[in-house]
C-alpha cells in the first residue's frame, strides 16, 4: 500500500473555513513570534537562550550554555515548521531568517560532524555518556526531521547536508559493531526521524540505524543502568527521578515486549511512530502487533476524551489504566501531538479509521486548544478542570496553568504546534494505488496520478460547525479509482454519500465508505455527517468521570466556564433529558462559533457549615457550554468538562 | 475557671465497653510492641534507631546517629505513653524497662544539661544552628511532656530533673536578653509542653520561655531566613523545600496576625495548642481571638469528615480553603491527634460544645481508625479514598497507603496513638467550682470535690452504638452542684435527661445540657441521644465532595469496602430514600460492631469503550456500609467514604 508520504506535500493546499485561520496566524504569527521567542526578544517571558548557545558553540559570543539541555530542539522544530510553512506559501523575510540560523547552526558544527551545543561549550569531553537524561539523540532527531522539511519545501540542501554528517557521525558511535556504544536515546526521537532521513535521501543506513535503536531499547543488561554506573552514579541535574527510571523512557524491556503504554508519555509516543514505521518499511509483524497493542492501551484505557494522554505530572507521564484524573493531569500538548504522529504511521501500516479518528480529536480539542486565539501564548498541560485558585495554592495542581503562557523554560510544545499546523495537509490523504482515501474533512485541494492521469481533488467541508464536505474532481480523462472515506466516530445518524446531487451507495470497511465508479471531470460528491449535540460517559472504570458526563458535537468537545456560569462549577448540574440551543457568536479571529444553552440546576447551600445533613437544594439555572478549544481566552476563571448530571 | 487539669488524671478511671478494649490494647501489646520497635526488634519494618541512637550518645556504644534527626521524640512519646498507662494500671515490667530507659537518657545527657542525640553523636560545635530543620526544641518538648507524664504517675523524679536540667540550658540560650538567640522552634512542640512544666513545677519561667517562643514566631526579620542565610543558604537533606518556606512552619507573620491554617499541619496545631494554654493562662484576649479565629477556619474550611486534617502531602500541610481532596489527602494521624490537643485547650478557654465534638469526631475517625485492631499496624495517613492500584502505581497517591503498616521510618504516629489512649481520661471531663462538664460519653469513674463533698461519678457509656449515658453519684453527703452535659452535634431528635427515671428540664448554653439540682447519694441521670442513620453533604464549595453523600451514625462516618461491595466503589450509588438496616456483626477484638446494609445501584457497562454515548445504564444492588474505623483490617481493596447518590 502507498502511504501519506507517497502524497508530496507541497502538492496540498490547504484552503478551509476554518483552518485557514490558524494556517495565516502561523505565517503571521506564530512562527514570527516564536522566533522572537528563541531569541529572547519576548518580554515578560522566560528567555530561551536558544539561539544565543548555537552562537558560542559557534565561537562568535563568549559565554555559558542556558536553558535546557535539549534546547537545541526548538531551533530544529522552529526550521521545520518554516519548512513547511514555505512548502505552501514563499516569504522571503521568514526564509532569510531561517538560512542565516541554518548558516549558524552550520557554524556551530564540530569538524567530525557532532552537533549539540550543550557539549561543545559545557562538556566537550562527555559526549554520549549520559544517553538517559542530556537529549544529544533527541535533538539531532530534531534536526533531522528540521533538514528534510527545509529540504523537502525549498530544496536548499545545506541543512540537510550537516545532518547528514551528523547522522553520519552518530552511525559511526553506535551500532551493533565491535566497539560501537550499544546505546540509545533517553529520549525517543531520532528513530523516527532517522527514518524520514532515509526516505530524503534514499541511504538504507539511516533505516538500519533508526531499527538498531528500536530494537536496542530495554535489552539487558540496561544500557542506561550501566552507563549510570559507569558514571558513578550521578545523574544530570534536571532528572527527574534519583537513579535511573526504566519505564520513564520505555527501557524496562524490549518493545516487542511492552504491553501497556508506559512512562513520558512523549518519549512513548514518539518512540511508537518510529515503531510503526519501522514495522510498515521492514514488514515486521511482530513490531505492527506491538504496535496495535500500545495503540488500543492508549486508546481504550489511557486518554483524555480531548485526546490528552500523561495522567500525572510526576514524569510527565502515563500511569496506570482508567486512571485519568482531570485536575491534576499532564495532557502535554507535544504528547498529543505525538500521538497523531503515531495515528498517522498507524493509518498507513493498519488502515483504519479509529486512527483518523483521534488524529481529529487531538487536533481540535488539544493542538489549536493549547495556543491561545493571539498565536502568542500557550499551553504545555491541557487540563479537563481548572480551579485557579487551586492552581495557584496546591502544589499538586501548580502545573496545571489557569492561563496560556507567553513562553517557557522547557518550550517543546509551542514549535511542535507550529510545526503540527504547517504540517497539516500530511494528515488529510493517502492513496494506494486506486483508491484516495480521505482521512480529515479539511478545505484543500491535491493532485494526484491514477492510472496514468493527473486528477486534481477539491474538497471542502464545514466542519467542525456543520457536518458536511464536498469533493470535486478536475482531470483530463474520466479514471477509474475508489473514493474511501472515514466515517467519524462521531455521527449521529447515516453517513450518506451523493454523487452529483444523487445518493449513492457505498460499501464499508475498516471505518471507511467506499464509492467506486468512473469519474468524470466536474464530478461532485457530497457527504453528510449528521451531528448532533451527545452526551458523553466515560467508562465505569474512570473513577475520576463517575457520575459526570461531557458533551461532545461533532469532534469538539464541549466544556463550561466561570466566564458563562459563575463561581463553583462542581456545584452545577446539567440535565441529560434538556434540550440545549444552538447559539452562533462571534469570538476573534475564529468569527462565528457555536455554543450550546440548556436549563440546568445549581446547587444551594442553606448555610456556611462544612457539612450538614443531606438536602437536595437545587435551583434552576441556564448553562452555557463553550467548545473546549476556546476555553481560557476571556480571561481566567473556572473550567470543567466533565459535569454532574441532574 | 477550672480546666481538666484541676481534674488529676490518675483519678479517672475508665472502665468502658468499647473503649476499655482499646486501653487493654495498650497495655498487652501497643506499648510492648512500640518498645519493640524502638528497639529495632519488628521483624520486616524499617528500624528505628531511637534507643541506638541514645546508647551511641551515651558513650556506650560505638556509631553514627541512624534515623531521622527527630528519632529521639519517639523514645519521649513512648515514655510519655508508659507515664499515662501507669497512672491507671501499674506494670512492673513495662515500668522497669521505662526506668531503665529513663537511665540511658540520663547517661546522654550533656554536661550543660544539652540532650540531643543527632547534634551530640554528629555536629556537636553546631547545635542550635538549624532551628528550621533540626528539631532539637521538638524533641526538647517531647521529653519535657514524658517527664511530667511519668512524674505525675509514678512520683519518680529522674526524667524530670533531666528534663529540667535541659529546659534550664534552653533557657539560657534563648530569650529576648541580649547575646541570647532570638530563635524558636522550626516544629513547635516545645510550647505546649513548657506550660505542662510549668505546672508540674510550678516554675514561672518556663511559662515565660513558651510566651517567648509563641510570640518570637514570625517577627521580622524572620529568624529562619537569616539562620539560613547565616549557613550559607544550606538546609538540613531531609528539608521538604529548596529554601526556607515561611507558612511551612507559620513563621511568614506574628501568630496573633495569622488569619487562616497554614503549612503543615501537626505544626500548626501543636502551635495553637499553646497560644490556646498561653491566652488562658496569661489572659490574653487578643490570643483568643487569634486560636478562635484558627479554629474556626479550620473546622469550618479545611477539615475532613473524619477529623482529618492536611489536604496534601507535599509539606503534609493545609493547603486553602475548601480544598478537601479524598484520594490525595494527607489527614496525617498526629495532626487530628494535634488537633485534639488544641480542642482541649479551647474548651478550657472558650467552653462550647463545638470543640468537644471535634475531640469525639477524631477519636472514633482517626485516632482508633489509625490503628489496626491487632493494635501493630499503623496509618500514617488516613485516606477517605483508597484504590490500591493508584497507591501502588501513581506517584501523587504513593503516600496513600492501602494497608496500615508496621512501622515507619519517621514513626511519629503511633506512639502519638499510644499517648493518646493512655491519656484518655484527660478529656472527659473538666470542671468548674459548682460545676461538673461531661464532654465525652465514656464509662468512667471520676472524683471531684465540691463545696468540701468528696463526690464520686460513675459514667457508663453505651456509644459508640447506642446514644444513651447514665451517670450515677456516690459521695456521704448531698450537694448542689450544675451538671452540664454536652449535646452531641450527630444527634437527630431531642436530647433528653431523667434523674432517677423521671424526665428533667434543663438549660443550654454553648452547646451543653446544664441541670442543677441537690443531688443525693445514688441519683442516677440518664441521658438520651437518639442515634439515626444520616446521610451527610458538604457545603457545596467543596469541589471534591459535589455530588456525594456519606453515611454518619452517632459519631461514626461509615464507608464502603470493596470486601463487601465488589471492585469499582465509584460505580456505585446510594440510594438517599432507602432504608438503611442495622446489623449486628462480629469483629474482631471489638465485639459487635454495627453495619448497614440498603438497596443501591451499580453503574453497568454496555460495553469495553472508554468514552461512550450517556446512557443510565443501573442494575439495583445491595450496598453494605461499615464504621470506617474498622476499615482495611479484612485485607487490602478499595474502600470510599463519599459515595454517589441516585
Amino acid at each position: 500500500m502507498l502511504t501519506t508520504e507517497q502524497i508530496s506535500l507541497n502538492k496540498i493546499k490547504i484552503d478551509d473555513v476554518f483552518w485557514t485561520k490558524y494556517r495565516s496566524l502561523l505565517k503571521s504569527t506564530i512562527i514570527p513570534y516564536q522566533y522572537d521567542a528563541i531569541n529572547d526578544r519576548i518580554p515578560d517571558a522566560e528567555p530561551s537562550y536558544a539561539v544565543q548557545n548555537f552562537r558560542i558553540a559557534a565561537g562568535e559570543v563568549e559565554g555559558r550554555h542556558q536553558g535546557a539541555i535539549f534546547q537545541d530542539s526548538d531551533v530544529a522544530k522552529w526550521l521545520e515548521a518554516v519548512g513547511y510553512l514555505l512548502s505552501f506559501e514563499r516569504d522571503e523575510e521568514i526564509e532569510r531568517k531561517a538560512d542565516d540560523l541554518i548558516d549558524l547552526v552550520a557554524r556551530a558544527q564540530q569538524p567530525d560532524g557532532y552537533l549539540n551545543t550543550y557539549y561543545i561549550i559545557e562538556e566537550p569531553e562527555n559526549r554520549w555518556t549520559n544517553l538517559y537524561d542530556c537529549h544529544e539523540l533527541y535533538c539531532a532527531g530534531h534536526f533531522m526531521e528540521a533538514a528534510v522539511a527545509y529540504f523537502d519545501a525549498t530544496g536548499k540542501r545545506k541543512l540537510l547536508d550537516v545532518i547528514c554528517r551528523f547522522a553520519d557521525n552518530i552511525n559511526e558511535v553506535f551500532g551493533p559493531e565491535e566497539g560501537k556504544l550499544k546505546g540509545y536515546p533517553g529520549h525517543p526521537e531520532i528513530e523516527l526521524a532517522l527514518v524520514k532521513l532515509y526516505r530524503a535521501t534514499g541511504n538504507q543506513k539511516y533505516l538500519n540505524l533508526s531499527k538498531y535503536f528500536v530494537d536496542q531499547r530495554g535489552q539487558k543488561q540496561n544500557y542506561f543502568t550501566e552507563e549510570w554506573e559507569k558514571r558513578g552514579k550521578t545523574l544530570d541535574k534536571s532528572s527527574v527521578f534519583k537513579e535511573p527510571n526504566l519505564h520513564y523512557g520505555q527501557s524496562y524491556a524490549p518493545v516487542r515486549e511492552q504491553e501497556v503504554a508506559t512512562g513520558h508519555a512523549v518519549r512513548a509516543v514518539y518512540l511508537y511512530t518510529a515503531m510503526a514505521d519501522l514495522a510498515r518499511l521492514t514488514n515486521d509483524d511482530e513490531l505492527k502487533k506491538a504496535c496495535q497493542r500500545l495503540w488500543d492501551n492508549i486508546t481504550e484505557k489511557q486518554m483524555y476524551i480531548t485526546g490528552g494522554i500523561g495522567s500525572t505530572e510526576i514524569g510527565e507521564a502515563f500511569t496506570f489504566d482508567y486512571d485519568l484524573p482531570n485536575d491534576t493531569m499532564y495532557a502535554e500538548t507535544c504528547a498529543s501531538i505525538g500521538l497523531i504522529f503515531f495515528a498517522k504511521r498507524m493509518l498507513a501500516l493498519d488502515l483504519h479509521s479509529k486512527y483518523a479518528d483521534i488524529i481529529e480529536k487531538a487536533l481540535f480539542n488539544i493542538v489549536i486548544e493549547s495556543m491561545a486565539l493571539d498565536g502568542k501564548h500557550y499551553f504545555y498541560v491541557n487540563p479537563l478542570e481548572v480551579w485557579p485558585e487551586a492552581s495557584q495554592k496546591d502544589p499538586r495542581r501548580k502545573h496545571v496553568k489557569e492561563t496560556r503562557q507567553a513562553w517557557f523554560g522547557v518550550s517543546c510544545c509551542p514549535p511542535n504546534v507550529a510545526r503540527l499546523l504547517g504540517s497539516l495537509g500530511d494528515y488529510i490523504y493517502s492513496s494506494t494505488e486506486n483508491c484516495l482515501f480521505t482521512h480529515l474533512y479539511i478545505g484543500s485541494q491535491i493532485n494526484a496520478k491514477f492510472d496514468g492521469t493527473e486528477v486534481t481533488f477539491k474538497q471542502s467541508s464545514q466542519l467542525p460547525w456543520r457536518g458536511e464536505a464536498r469533493i470535486e474532481f478536475e482531470m483530463e480523462n474520466s479514471v477509474n479509482i475508489k473514493m474511501a472515506f472515514r466515517i467519524p466516530d462521531w455521527i449521529s445518524g447515516r453517513f450518506s454519500i451523493t454523487v452529483n446531487g444523487k445518493e449513492t451507495d457505498y460499501t464499508t470497511k475498516n471505518g471507511y465508505a467506499f464509492v467506486e465508479r468512473t469519474w468524470e471531470n466536474g464530478d461532485i460528491i457530497k457527504l453528510f455527517m449528521p451531528i448532533s449535540i451527545q452526551f458523553m460517559q466515560a467508562n465505569s472504570m474512570v473513577q475520576a468521570d463517575a457520575g459526570k458526563v461531557t458533551v461532545q458535537r461533532g469532534p469538539l468537545i464541549y466544556c463550561l466556564e466561570e466566564e458563562d456560569n459563575g463561581q463553583n462549577l462542581s456545584s452545577l448540574l446539567v440535565d441529560t433529558e434538556a434540550a440545549w440551543i444552538e447559539k452562533e457568536e462571534n469570538f476573534p479571529v475564529l468569527g462565528k462559533i457555536i455554543t450550546l444553552e440548556a436549563d440546568g440546576y445549581k446547587e444551594i447551600d442553606e448555610n456556611n457549615q462544612l457539612y450538614s445533613i443531606f438536602k437536595k437544594n437545587r435551583e434552576k439555572i441556564n448553562i452555557k457550554a463553550i467548545p473546549y478549544f476556546v476555553w481560557g481566552n476571556r480571561g481566567i476563571g473556572e473550567m470543567r468538562i466533565w459535569l454532574r448530571y441532574h
